[in-house]
């Protein structure tokens, strides 16, 4: 196989390059997560992506090397939720997506320097639908104490403790963890990257 | 908290139970997964859920106890897929699955006798969609050879390597892997079992 760098330093996206079987480095990409321009939930997160991958595979000069970024938003009535805070922020944001549907968007960028050093990239954005059970404050304050949502998009984790509240989804449940292994591998499958079974 | 028992050897659920915080001890129930009458995928796993855990259950004479059974199916085309039997079994219901929607049902039965020796108990179903990419045929004879299909309803396990061919579904993520935390929990809520954070 490739030599495979994940651009990301989530303990979530490394889980699941684990479990689909890919064996790489981790090297974080120190770039800034602020946008100017005005831009939708999907530009926004292939934005993110694209900047951290490109950002580690400029400094790449092995061959036959592929770098992956992605980039996870929670989208409600458009508004960004990002990591919380601190508690009260993610009181306020659960409170919020109690009882309602929200949108987790992912991007996934991949870029490759191939054997004969030939450069390709490509960035996808996916989005899932999430529907949260509807949550008393003492609910949410005793999934707050227990710790899971500081650091956390939308302030949970559908693949922890989370998964108590997710009534269901439509979409693809890993754009809500962080990294949907179907999407990575159709970007393989069309840039002509293998990895093996 | 009560204690809990698995009526289950399913390394999936245990994996659930684990990941929402409970500790439980796993007692697997010899029953027969034999249904001789007609029956909708909802009864058929209701039935099978409901006779493991009140199998465990009917062994059990200690109080404040709590034992849950579940039972998984995978439907195609009004046709209930079980377990493959060998490669070329997996091998079909995979060529089958791959570019369409099927449907997964898991059942969860609560049996719980309360601290002043009340019995109650509670069996609910649930059904999640799932939509496969279209796969090539040395795709499907790649992953049955990685070795994953053969302990598996449908032929594949969404989480882990099968991730790979789910483009998306409707429903409980968690109902295909085989046991809900969002179901279990309503069902705690609703007989007085209380879990903690």
């Amino acid at each position: 196989m490739s030599n495979f760098i994940l651009a990301s330093s989530s303990p979530r996206r490394q889980d699941i390059l684990n479990q689909i079987g890919i064996k790489f480095k981790v090297i974080k990409s120190n770039v800034s997560e602020n946008i100017s321009e005005e831009c939708s939930p999907e530009e926004y997160v292939k934005i993110l992506s694209e900047r951290k991958a490109k950002a580690v595979f400029d400094n790449i000069s092995e061959k036959d090397t592929v770098v992956i970024g992605a980039d996870t938003i929670v989208v409600y009535n458009n508004e960004i939720l990002g990591k919380p805070e601190n508690k009260k922020d993610a009181f306020k944001t659960l409170r919020m997506l109690q009882g309602n549907k929200h949108t987790v968007y992912t991007a996934i960028s991949v870029f490759y320097k191939s054997l004969d050093g030939n450069v390709s990239s490509k960035t996808v954005s996916d989005k899932t639908d999430v529907y949260i059970s509807s949550l008393s404050d003492g609910e949410i304050l005793n999934y707050i104490e227990f710790g899971e949502p500081m650091d956390k998009a939308g302030s949970y984790a559908v693949q922890e403790k989370g998964a108590l509240f997710i009534e269901r989804i439509e979409g693809d449940f890993y754009t809500v963890v962080g990294l949907s292994p179907s999407k990575l591998y159709n970007i393989f499958n069309t840039m002509g990257i293998k990895i093996e079974f």
